[in-house]
């Protein structure tokens, strides 16, 4: 029946609950452990969790926008999230990370990265929480249907910018915290934040201080737990465990640096763009499978028990493609479509700079382009591999066309890609908090795009790292009307401290 | 000897011809012809001929830049042109050509277009001289050596905007006819100007101003006479016969309106740029071929007599790959370059609209992108059928690929080619002035690229054009540090003279 329960309406399971824990008091042996009671505490407390909400996503912390204003809006978030975990009894180190230094010559102060951690038992693990304070810029003409600063409630979505990237996940770590501390309960884990206020504009600073904490903050840590994620499914909870990586190219043809009229030497020279377009075209077939020789050799094999993790994730495929508004993908079942985003790779052409972009008709022969593309890399791709087999493939392409351009392949941007390993204690420990909240297994799911931060934490700090995401996957992160629903808010504060006592429970077996 | 002469330097020439006009006064029976009187007028005044260019030239009548103070620096030009031109005793009328339209809701006036007409005798031809006021933008911090606007002489050649493009050829034709005027002597044909001020800004008014004129204004004209061109030489003149059309594409490919994430999608789609690269790819092939079936279906064919006319002009290959900047072009030999560039298709791809063009790395998959690429045109290629066979083509592309994306090809933009048949009036009369003047035969030439006006002149009036050049290959028009050499100025207005006089003649035996 559990499974069924987590698939039906927030309402009714809240409703459901609720009756389980009024239940537990009333009539039941044993009393409430402390589980239970925080549960309550937090479904009785929950509008309170909800007007600190608000009062966070009404502070403006864009970090995209390099505007005086703004960086003084991080700021003051910063300093309220400091007084938050102040107000747990943490320790709260801000960490002056120094100043943003703009191209046009202009200088603006990076947020503080917050450091924070509540109890140092030895006998205890220690999970460290990951999470940003900033958001992605939101202004109510390009198409809001209310206030993005204004957390506005509506049939239980909690409407408002930051509301599930990422302020409604921090405050929920917070929120289970603050029930253990209200209720006088053990925490039994030791708590460390690491909080920073400009992911979503490249976490400067931050790469640089891990490293420099790496035995200091972090040698004490146990597993990190970053919450920067969606679930998959409208209902369903989710755990992530792999990112693909990105290995992003550009290939340029150059015959000279000014262009030439098509009219005056169009008919007699080798054309750069003839060239980059053979060049691109021989990279992807229509299928999508890559062309480049040898790509795939090392692409870990599908083994039976993966299929069936993806056999068991809850997706609508019909839905799905739907609500990406795509008339057909290229594939057809859930598993494949998966498997195609997650654990295999895929390459994009994303265009051409030096060419004529412009609306209009413009007859120019472009003397020299830059095509760009990015293979998205999979677990046990070599990023060095891959680059020499697109040179050595775009190279023979181009010898091939004996031209007299001259071509130059570069990979401009590596980023490794990441992969868990599912019977890793906090995933265990994950899956029963999810099952003892939600009542069911999650999806054990992977993020198709390149998420540096959890190898980035992963790599520095030698550390395990989770990925325990609370929102639904229609909550439009970076997008408009961006909401996280109270029954995901609520019962992910919930989902968290029972993630607390399952690392205790498992870290005594140890 | 004469080819020998049109070769060597312009200071040795022109000493060359005066000593032949003097040697005339001093010693030849029978005394001096109207033509060598006024090509010693010409000679002995063109110090006040290039005064007249400065003036003109001071003037900075930029078309493009679409602000009042430019604007009214045309009209001003306009009404020095027509007090000019009263001063031959041409009757003058400055016709009102409205107003320019901003895309951004201001109003600018065009300047006037001068129809302008000396002489309506009956037994002489009349000939239409076409030319601009108009130039290119120019600012001294683009790389110019001296100021754009202030005519400056260094080692024979009168560098400044408009020289040769086309303030100095439409002078020369003024120059002309003012010698015989200053000489008493009787104007061999009766003249016509059509001056614009806008060419640089696509002839606006022009068309409909010409249309309105047929019946009128062109009803007497006998042939056109545009100067609009270089040679493609520095010493030997040439005629242009031909410029190619153009037919301009677009193909749009849309998965959806809105760009994807490489991360979260890349694998499942069909992505719209792997679909345009390969339809971009399947157009031409890297020997410069057009690979559309058919597109050479209607293109004339080469004939013995065409094949010598090639080989008769004067094209250093070297030289021209050297200024071009190119390493190495499609082809060899002078005659394939010129066929390339003249008589043969060509095939361009211009860019993309929709994807991603700046520098940098962005991991977009664009939705929806519009490549756009244009076909010069040649005799006697149907432009109608142009455009079905590349839609039949890019469409059997398309559906090879079983996108489900959405294809839509459209001819965005199409120009006819223009040719000139040379056996007419026309031509045998500017061969023989050039003969007269230079010593030598032309290069009988095309233009690559697409000059509307030739076109729309010869359709809509159904009268004759010739494009008669007088400025050098290294002029720069367009370019910085534009110039015209004094010799080309001044042979040139003896160019014209001549050429009157040879209308004159092949219109007494019509």
């Amino acid at each position: 029946m559990a499974p069924a329960v987590a698939h039906s309406q927030a309402e009714s399971l809240l409703a459901f609950r609720l009756l389980l824990v009024g239940g537990m008091f009333s009539a039941s042996t044993p009393p409430p452990g402390p589980l239970e009671k925080v549960f309550q505490y937090i479904d009785l407390h929950q509008d309170e969790f909800v007007q600190t909400l608000k009062e966070w996503v009404a502070v403006e912390s864009d970090s995209v926008q390099p505007v005086p204003r703004l960086r003084r809006e991080l700021l003051r978030m910063a300093g309220l999230a400091a007084d938050r975990l102040r107000g747990l009894g943490a320790r709260v180190a801000s960490v002056d990370a120094g100043f943003q230094q703009l191209s046009d010559g202009q200088t603006l102060p990076i947020p503080p990265i917050l450091l924070a951690e509540l109890g140092s038992d030895p006998k205890k693990p220690t999970v460290c929480f990951y999470g940003h304070l900033d958001v992605q810029p939101a202004r109510q003409e390009d198409g809001w249907l209310t206030d993005p600063y204004t957390l506005t409630e509506v049939d239980g979505k909690l409407y408002g910018r930051g509301t599930t990237d990422n302020k409604g996940p921090v405050l929920a770590w917070i929120n289970a915290v603050s029930a253990f501390k209200a209720l006088d309960e053990d925490l039994p884990v030791n708590i460390k934040f690491l909080i920073e206020g400009m992911e979503e504009s490249g976490s400067l600073a931050l790469e640089e201080l891990v490293r420099k904490e790496k035995s200091g903050f972090f040698s004490s840590v146990d597993c990190i737990v970053i919450s920067d994620n969606l679930w998959i499914s409208r209902r369903k909870p989710a755990l992530i465990y792999g990112t693909r990586g990105n290995s992003y190219f550009t290939v340029e043809v150059k015959c000279r640096d000014q262009d030439f009229h098509s009219g005056t030497f169009g008919g007699i020279l080798n054309e750069p763009m003839a060239d980059l377009v053979a060049l691109l075209g021989s990279l992807v077939d229509a299928s999508g499978r890559i062309l480049v020789p040898g790509i795939y050799g090392h692409v870990a094999p599908v083994t039976e028990e993966e299929k069936r993790v993806y056999e068991a994730i809850d997706l609508d495929v019909e839905e799905y493609r739907n609500s990406s508004q795509v008339k057909k993908f290229l594939f057809d079942t859930k598993e494949e479509l998966l498997m195609h985003l997650w654990r295999y790779p895929s390459l994009s052409i994303h265009g051409i700079e030096g060419a004529f972009h412009e609306p209009g008709a413009k007859t120019v022969i472009p003397g020299r382009v830059i095509g760009k593309f990015s293979i998205r890399l999979v677990p046990h791709m070599d990023m060095s591999v891959v680059e020499t087999q697109v040179k050595q493939h775009l190279e023979y392409i181009f010898s091939k066309r004996n031209s007299s351009n001259q071509m130059t392949v570069s990979m401009a941007l590596g980023l490794h890609p990441w992969i868990a390993n599912i019977s890793d204690h906090q995933y265990l420990a994950a899956k029963r908090a999810i099952k003892t909240v939600f009542g069911t297994e999650p999806d054990m799911i992977r993020d198709g795009s390149t998420i540096p931060i959890a190898k980035i934490l992963q790599d520095t700090t030698q550390k395990s790292v989770i990925m325990l995401p609370l929102g639904a996957v229609d909550d439009g992160e970076h997008s408009q009307n961006e909401k996280i629903n109270r029954w995901n808010y609520i019962e992910g504060s919930k989902l968290f401290a029972a993630f607390f006592l399952e690392m205790a429970k498992l870290h005594s077996s140890w």
